[in-house]
C-alpha cells in the first residue's frame, strides 16, 4: 500500500467546513466575514513530548488537542486543521488507532482535517490549527490590566504527576494513577471556556510549559507583575507528597488548562461560567504594577515572597 | 540562550500583513473579503528530503519555497507562513544561516512568518503556508478538460540530475553541475506564473514527485487520460546520457516547476505570458478521453505508447 493510499484510507473524512479538502496542492476554505483568523502550529516529537510506546489512540487525540488548546487560549472557535507527520514505517496497526484518536478529537470540537503531508522519518507530528474570532475580540497575552484577578481552570498539575508515575519517579495512590495519566495522555482543550472568556477576560494563555512560566509570558507581554497567592491555590491531591504536588501545580505543564486574567467586576460572571461549564475556575492571585514587571511572585500567608526555582520547561535549556 | 531567545533572535521580523505575529498562543490575520484561503503544509526530513550536511541557507530557502510552490499551483498569492522545527541542538552557527535563507525566500515572495514552534529532536522542518485567491478562481487538479493542452514551465529534470551528481551516481559536464545543484537546493516557486494562470489554465499542479506522477494526479482527479508526446518535450541537456536526462525529466521531481492544462485557445496568451515572465513554457501533450482514464501515456513519433517504468517518488513504497 503506497503513501497516498495510506493517507486516503485512514485520514480521509468529510470536510463540510471546507471548499476543498485534502488531495490537491492546497486546501481551500472561506473565512467568515468580520472574523479574524487565529493560526497556530505545534510539533510533537517522540521522546521530547511523549514517551516511546504511548498508546497511538491517545497520541492521536493529544496531537490535535494541544493545538486546539492554543485556539482556546485566544477565544477562537476551531474550524480547520492540517496534519503533517513523519513516521518510521507505514505501520497500519499504529496508524489506524492514531487516526481514530485524532478524528475523535476533531469531531468532539467540530474541526475539519483539510490537508497534510506524510513522510518517512523519526516519529514527528506537526499540526496547524485555524480558528475564528470576531474582529477585535481575541484574548492576547498582552491584555492583562492592573488589579486584574488571575484565574486558572481545572486541575493543574495532574498531567505532570501522571508523567512522574509513568517514569517510575513517583508512586501515586491507586485512585490518582489512572486519572493523572489520562490527563497527561488525553488532555481536554478548554474551547468552551475560551469562547466564554471573550467577553469576560482581558488576557489568556494555555498552561503547556508550567503555570509560573506561562503566567510569566502574560506578565511580560502586559508589562505587569503577576502575584500568585499560595493560600488561594487549589487543594493539592491527597496522598501525594506536598512538595511534589505543589511543584507539579506550579511548574508541571502539559495540562492544557487555561490561565487568564479578568477584572474583579467579573467574579460573579466567572462563577456562573464555572457552573455552566461544570469546570472549576480558581482565582489564584492578581496583577500588580510593582517592579520588576514581568516577574511572577509567589506570596505566602504573610504576603512574603516565596522563592521558587523551577520556571517551566524549555526544550533547549537542559 | 533559551528556546524563546533563540527564536526571537533569528526568526523575529516585522509582520506587516498580520494583526498579531509570533509570541502569543496564536497569530491573528484578517483574510481579505471575497477571497478564498489556500492552505498547505509540507514536512522536510533530513535524509528523506534533503541530504545531511545541506547548506543551511539553501535549506532555509527550500523549506519555504516548496510550500510556496503549492500555493503557486493553486494560483494563490502567498501571504502568511508558519514554521515548526525540530532540531538536534540549538546550534546558532546552523540556525542563523537557515533563518537567513528562510527570510530571503519570505521577502522575495512577500510573505510574513507569523508563528511557529521550535523543539529538540531529529532534524525536521514543517511549514504551513497560506495564500489568497479570488473566490472561485483557484486552479484545482480536477479542472482539466478534454483536449486541453498539457504545459510545463522551466527546465524540469535539472534538480534530479543535481541530486545524482551530489550522490556520485552521475558525472555532469562542469557547466551543468552548479546549475543543477542550485535547482535542487534553492528551487524557485513559480508564484508569478500561478497568478497569471488563474485566467488562462484549467488545472495545475507543481512537479515535486516527478512529471508523470504529478500529471497522473491531474488525470485521475479530472477523469481523463494525459498524453505526453515525446517529440514535444523540451530539449534534454547536452552532454548528459539521454536515458538519464529523460528519466530526470519524466520522473525526477524536486524541481517545483508547474504542470498545467489549458484550452488550445490560450496558446497565444501563454506564449505572451512566457515572454512576460521570462520563463519558458513547453506544450508537451494533451488530455484525452480514452480508457483507462487516470493514466499518463508517453507517445512516440508514430503515436505508439512507450513503456515507462518509474512513476515518481513514494515515501513508503521503497
Amino acid at each position: 500500500m503506497g503513501e497516498f493510499d495510506l493517507i486516503a484510507r485512514h485520514f480521509a473524512r468529510p470536510t463540510p467546513q471546507a471548499l476543498l479538502g485534502p488531495g490537491d496542492d492546497c486546501a481551500l476554505v472561506q473565512p467568515s466575514p468580520g472574523y479574524e483568523l487565529a493560526v497556530t502550529t505545534d510539533m510533537l516529537v517522540e521522546g521530547t513530548h511523549f514517551l516511546a510506546g504511548t498508546d497511538p489512540r491517545d497520541l492521536g487525540w493529544k496531537t490535535l488537542a494541544v493545538n486546539l488548546s492554543d485556539l482556546a487560549a485566544m477565544g477562537a472557535k476551531p474550524r480547520w486543521v492540517l496534519l503533517a507527520g513523519s513516521l518510521p514505517a507505514a505501520d497500519e496497526a499504529w496508524l489506524a488507532p492514531f487516526a481514530e484518536g485524532f478524528h475523535a478529537c476533531a469531531q468532539a470540537f467540530g474541526v475539519d482535517l483539510i490537508g497534510g503531508d506524510t513522510t518517512r522519518g523519526p516519529l514527528n507530528l506537526c499540526v496547524t490549527a485555524m480558528g475564528e474570532v470576531p474582529a477585535g475580540q481575541a484574548l492576547r497575552r498582552s491584555g492583562a490590566c492592573l488589579h486584574d484577578d488571575i484565574w486558572i481552570s481545572g486541575h493543574v498539575g495532574l498531567a505532570n504527576l501522571g508523567l512522574h508515575q509513568l517514569l517510575g519517579q513517583l508512586e501515586l495512590p491507586q485512585r490518582w494513577q489512572r486519572l493523572c495519566i489520562k490527563r497527561l495522555q488525553a488532555p481536554q482543550p478548554r474551547i468552551a471556556l475560551g469562547l466564554a472568556l471573550r467577553s469576560l477576560a482581558h488576557a489568556a494563555i494555555d498552561i503547556s510549559d508550567g503555570l509560573l512560566a506561562d503566567l510569566g509570558h502574560v506578565a511580560r507581554a502586559s508589562g505587569l507583575q503577576a502575584r500568585v497567592v499560595l493560600n488561594q491555590l487549589p487543594h493539592l491531591p491527597e496522598g501525594v507528597a506536598r512538595a511534589e504536588a505543589l511543584d507539579a501545580l506550579l511548574a508541571g505543564g502539559d495540562d492544557y488548562e487555561l490561565c487568564f486574567t479578568a477584572p474583579t467586576s467579573q467574579r460573579l460572571a466567572l462563577g456562573c461560567t464555572a457552573a455552566d461549564l461544570d469546570l472549576p475556575l480558581w482565582r489564584i492571585g492578581y496583577m500588580d504594577a510593582a517592579s520588576p514587571v514581568g516577574d511572577v511572585l509567589l506570596l505566602g500567608p504573610d504576603e512574603e515572597v516565596i522563592e521558587w526555582s523551577r520556571q517551566g520547561y524549555d526544550h533547549f535549556s537542559a
